[in-house]
């Protein structure tokens, strides 16, 4: 193949490269106005009064809001708990309170430090636990507790497996808060049209489900908005949903009759954006002597943070996904979403998986040294493979997990360096971690599919309508691949169109490690039917059978004799040109074979699973308890690979914010207050401190994705924090169960041992 | 029904009323410069230097061009005659020389004011007979003869019939050039973009002609450019096509990277906006005594101006349509185009049709008042009727001529005031005209179809994409309706998307009075299919058999029993959002069943012919040779009436037009300079001159059409000329044969009679 699977530059990278790509904050209108928006700095009070006056007389100030101004439409996910400004009281130090339209940001700054707001401080909730006890403040005191969701599934009969097991093991794992962190702040701008509709212009993964979601806050319908995503400087799944920002801009807009755009600072992104869930999670495992996983039981409590947003989503896959990664006779999850007073959480890259995973993961590895097994071998031992079906009901069409464990471990054993330092001050070890993920996941019986049009210009040009969005992982590259590869054209003579609800085919948008998937097969398959039209009318025009034809570098041709052949760009010009009236167009929606979950949480909703295993290479410094990541080993069952530049770049990517996530990145609290606004106060993972990654790409041919192709967005992630927390163990004997591992952790359990 | 033949204020005309639709010169854009364009003060002239370094050094002046610095591709319709920027010489006043773009439209003009040329004159040639003498001049030298272009049409034995006819006539008729005297003057924005594309803004009729002129101008493809048309305020014909501005605009904005606007003043418009074909028509017309028409020839010679465009095809209709109008057994007819060194002509509303209609129309009055016939029973006589095939391959599936001049002339007949005044000098006549006009018309093998997009949203909400433009005719409500009555949906769910050459289905544009028979034809198809999308699923959740249900008012219904019935709404969120994964999303491509004409004129190139009669009273004050028209009764064969206010107001515009372009507008030379440019040296009718307008609309269900509809945009001007030129002969006895009929020509006639 010419360009499946070979080293694509990304399509736009010129634009990017030469810094004249336009992201939000470069869109500049006439007249356009510079929203600020008042945040609470209390945890949790009463609105008693707003005062707005002064803020008002500001010269170049045109409108400020405050929640009496707005449309009242609770909006959200799944739970529609938030209003776009608060009304009545606020819920977490960032909640939205008033917003100014002004004529410079410098003056909407300032009018915002005009405006008065009476609170009355109520008692807060800052703790999971805590916030499940009846007598706890309510955050939402409408509802009867803080619970803001619950899962409880059950497969086989645990108790009876528990009991006939050699070991069973019980351990609480905790996680924390992180921040996507993305290149980009989030930002949107309005502009209400001539024709009374409105314009959205905003970098979000999921321009449909916005679309959606503002219209809801706004009450309007859907299709009178068009959401129009500019280029997108990362999101990590804090950008699949609106903020409410989104619908505050149109407000402003409205009243002011001018654009209205609003940037957040990186102070506000890690105020309101949305970090990851943070969950408690007991597991209980039970195992036999020869290292058979036979039965798994979690217990989960999320701290969702003041509204849901998709914390329902990500808890449903903490409860379900690992269970699949292991051929388990019984598995029984109670799950509890859980509201605080600190910022609400949401969905990051791996959406609850990664949570879920450093749990059983760093499990594993420690019940295994707890009878003296090979934690690799147990892995191995339990792995699930092509064929099986899950405990929850995936059929498992490709499956690399086995050698991805093997390849990752094997190479790792192989470059290892020796176990301590002469001075043995510094001790090294390795270890492995592995994951399963999805490649798209139906909801129950809602759409998981993906559209594409693609249309052949009269001059042979070819252009490709998508409405999944690429944040920068190149999945404009991977449509451009796949039409160069069906049509046999060139990838200079493919455009990929930008996003625009008006016209983009409906797509989901990028979570779910789908794009690629779904999105690409949906092109795939409008390349396909284009590329039928065209040979048709090449069979016409050179008296050969269809079946004798096709097209490789532009030039349809006779497969016996080469020298027989019609250019693209003749065909073209003829299908639309003439009186043979052909549009060289096409418009697929594509839907994956897969079945939602039941009420019970079976189903096959994933048209491929994904599997990959990280082998790491720890020191650590046993004076001072830092941890150094020598190397990462990350193998990835990836189905097929279309672009390796992408992949790898995702690898590197992944193993980059699971490094992060582990060890250095935590964004936390004091009385409800965050302390960690600002990058100053948040430490991240540098350049410097980058391990060596080997990636090794493992392709197992999935029968259904586009050439075989799956996805690899999130899983990158996953398996790193898992596979460093038990190399830690491995140099020092030593686990860490709660997130993130610092120093002074270590320290203290090196100390305490 | 519900829509169709129902009078419907068109769907954007609350934002045209309220003043807030866009029109290219509302367009701001950040950093836009203005382009002003400098031109040529002679009609012929060799540049012998150009010095722009004043010109250059001017603050706020950002580039100046000239030809040398402009890519070098000659570009025009048939005949590639032009270059953006003079290059050699200059072929008339107008012609243009250089070109600035500036920060303010003052600096740029500022600018064009310091740009010194030297010309050496040249002799010029302002006589289309002149021009066609061996030693004229040469308008361009490359060729050897200014005959641009030139047809010979023969059907049946000529010679042999003229030698049957009781009588033979042979008269000379003249029209002039006049000017579209749009409400918008034309012009454009060029924008290059960051991914190396251009976007041109530009009320052009013809989106996807434009784009492909703007290429071969700039040397580049097609699909690199987009073309974006925002609101157009008219256009009779003088913006199908490109002007030379287009591609100046897009090598200013790529020299400066920025947006560059231009739009012409009225003075500009005059000089260089594509005013209608002049022409000396020389016919001679075979008769019997009982009024039979047997045969007729023509020699036309017709001034084209220094640039052909689209005065090749202008030609060939004045060549040929007229024949179509009657049962001739023979015709023949010898035309020439010729270049001169005046204003360049081209289309403008029946594009060559109307000034053939003045000289056969005209004549045959003439001719029959000699032989002391009707004219109205010798045209009743001999005109076509449905089931004929014309002389030149017409196959004529509708007609209503003779219903149009029978109604006409009877209403006429019914209101006339008596012929003269009781003092004399005011004397009053009536006469009638008719014509044929074509809906579309296919070029040889070419394309003449229309391709639509019907998107419904998830809401509901009907999107229609048509690659075909609105000027103000009303063709966005027309789609609208046809898409309302297909879909039983409210006409406020239907928004018409605007015009844009990346997402707009290719369409030829508005011209040929196309668009609501051709483009409403694909977009009453893309309905249709989207339609049986719907019942098809509708049939699925209710259960009843597809051809047992419809829809009606946003519901689908069984027939039976319409109390089963599911809501379009619901349905459509089921279809987009549920894994029955439907789009309710159609991409038609229709052209109509036509067949171009062969290279001796023969063909059936238009699915619908259109008919109609003007019948007129005027009253002519013999003193002052003034006239006036009293009344005209227009009736028109329009298949079937989609919007009764749109055809209404084709019929006011059309014989406004008609009796401007008849009685009062002239654009006027004099040694090769026009004498006519700007609106006080060019006279038009008033509003208070405007007669009592009577619109008898003919139905005559057009097989083809879309509910039966044939074109109306173009005819209504065609009758008016010849007709108001028949009644002063009723009145006064004098016969004008030359275009414009002022006071100056009847008190002339009047006293060499």
């Amino acid at each position: 193949m010419k360009y499946i699977g070979n080293k694509q530059s990304f399509i736009d990278s010129k634009e990017k490269v030469t810094g004249k790509a336009k992201y939000l904050d470069d869109l500049k209108m006439p007249d356009m106005l510079y929203c600020k928006i008042l945040r609470s700095p209390h945890p949790h009070a009463r609105i008693l009064s707003i005062d707005t006056s002064l803020a008002e007389k500001l010269e170049g100030v045109k409108a400020v809001i405050t929640g009496k101004d707005c449309p009242n439409n609770k909006f959200g996910l799944e739970i529609a708990d938030v209003t776009m400004l608060a009304i009545d009281k606020v819920r977490y130090v960032g909640d939205e309170v008033a917003a100014v339209a002004a004529a410079t940001e410098e003056i909407a700054e300032e009018a915002i430090n005009l405006i008065k707001v009476d609170y009355e401080i109520l008692p807060i909730v800052d703790d999971v636990i805590k916030a499940m006890e009846p007598d706890s403040p309510l955050v939402h005191e409408e509802n009867k507790s803080n619970i803001a969701k619950e899962y409880h599934f059950s497969r086989g009969n645990i108790d009876e497996d528990f009991a006939s097991c050699d070991y069973v093991f019980e351990e609480e794992f905790s996680t924390h808060r992180v921040q996507g962190l993305y290149m980009e702040p989030f930002g949107a701008i309005a502009k209400w049209e001539d024709n009374g509709r409105l314009t959205i212009y905003s970098g979000l993964q999921s321009v449909f489900q916005g679309r959606n979601e503002i219209a809801k806050a706004l009450g309007i319908e859907p299709s009178q908005i068009t959401v129009k995503a500019p280029f997108i400087g990362g999101g990590f799944g804090a950008k699949i949903w609106i903020r409410n920002f989104h619908p505050i801009v149109a407000v402003l807009a409205k009243l002011t009759q001018r654009p209205v755009k609003v940037v957040l600072t990186r102070e506000e992104e890690m105020l309101s954006t949305r970090p990851r869930v943070a969950p408690k999670i007991k597991l209980k495992l039970g195992m036999m002597k020869d290292g058979t996983m036979v039965c798994k039981q979690a217990r989960i409590i999320a701290d969702n943070g003041a509204y849901s947003w998709a914390a329902t989503k990500i808890l449903l896959n903490m409860s379900i996904r690992t269970d699949c990664l292991y051929r388990f006779k019984s598995t029984k999850t109670d799950s509890y979403l859980v509201y605080t007073n600190l910022i609400p959480t949401s969905g990051f890259r791996a959406y609850g998986n990664s949570q879920a995973h450093f749990a059983l993961e760093s499990f594993i590895d420690l019940c295994s040294r707890k009878i003296g097994l090979n934690p690799v071998e147990v892995r191995l031992k339990n792995a699930v493979h092509t064929g099986d079906l899950t405990i929850h009901g995936w059929k498992i069409k490709s499956c690399g997990l086995s050698e991805c464990i093997e390849a990752a471990n094997d190479s790792i054993l192989k470059t290892r360096l020796p176990k301590e330092e002469q001075n043995g001050r510094i001790k090294r070890g390795i270890a492995t971690a592995c994951m399963t993920h999805v490649s798209g996941n139906r909801g129950g019986e809602k759409y998981d599919g993906s559209s594409a049009m693609i249309r052949i210009h009269e001059d042979g040009k070819v252009f490709v309508f998508s409405g999944e969005a690429d944040l920068g992982q190149g999945s404009r590259t991977i449509f451009a691949q796949i039409t160069a590869e069906v049509l046999g054209v060139n990838i200079d003579d493919i455009t990929v169109m930008p996003l625009d609800t008006d016209i983009s085919p409906f797509g989901l948008g990028t979570y779910s490690s789908r794009v690629t998937t779904v999105g690409g097969k949906a092109v795939m398959q409008a390349a396909e039917k284009v590329k039928k039209q065209i040979i048709s009318l090449a069979s016409e025009e050179l008296k050969k059978p269809i079946a004798a034809l096709d097209i490789k570098d532009g030039l349809v041709y006779y497969k016996a004799d080469d020298r027989v052949n019609i250019s693209l760009k003749s065909l073209c010009n003829k299908a639309i040109r003439t009186n043979k009236s052909i549009p060289f167009t096409s418009y697929i929606s594509y839907d994956p074979p897969t079945v939602g979950a039941d009420s019970t949480g079976y189903g096959d909703y994933s048209s491929a699973y994904t599997y990959g295993a990280h082998a790491v290479e720890v020191e650590v410094d046993t004076h001072t308890g830092q941890v150094k990541v020598l190397k990462v080993v990350a193998a990835h069952d990836v189905g097929k690979v279309i672009n390796p530049s992408g992949v790898i770049g995702q690898i590197n990517g992944g193993v980059a914010q699971g490094i992060g996530w582990t060890l250095y990145e935590n964004m936390q609290f004091k009385d409800g207050i965050p302390q960690s606004t600002g990058l100053h106060k948040y430490t991240l993972m540098t350049s410097k401190d980058m391990p060596e990654i080997e990636s090794i790409i493992v392709e197992t041919n999935d029968p259904i994705g586009p050439f075989g192709a799956k996805g690899i967005g999130e899983p990158t992630l996953i398996p790193t924090g898992p596979a460093i927390a038990n190399a830690i163990e491995d140099a020092i004997g030593v686990r860490i169960k709660d997130l993130p591992i610092t120093p002074e952790k270590i320290y203290r359990a090196l100390n305490d041992k």
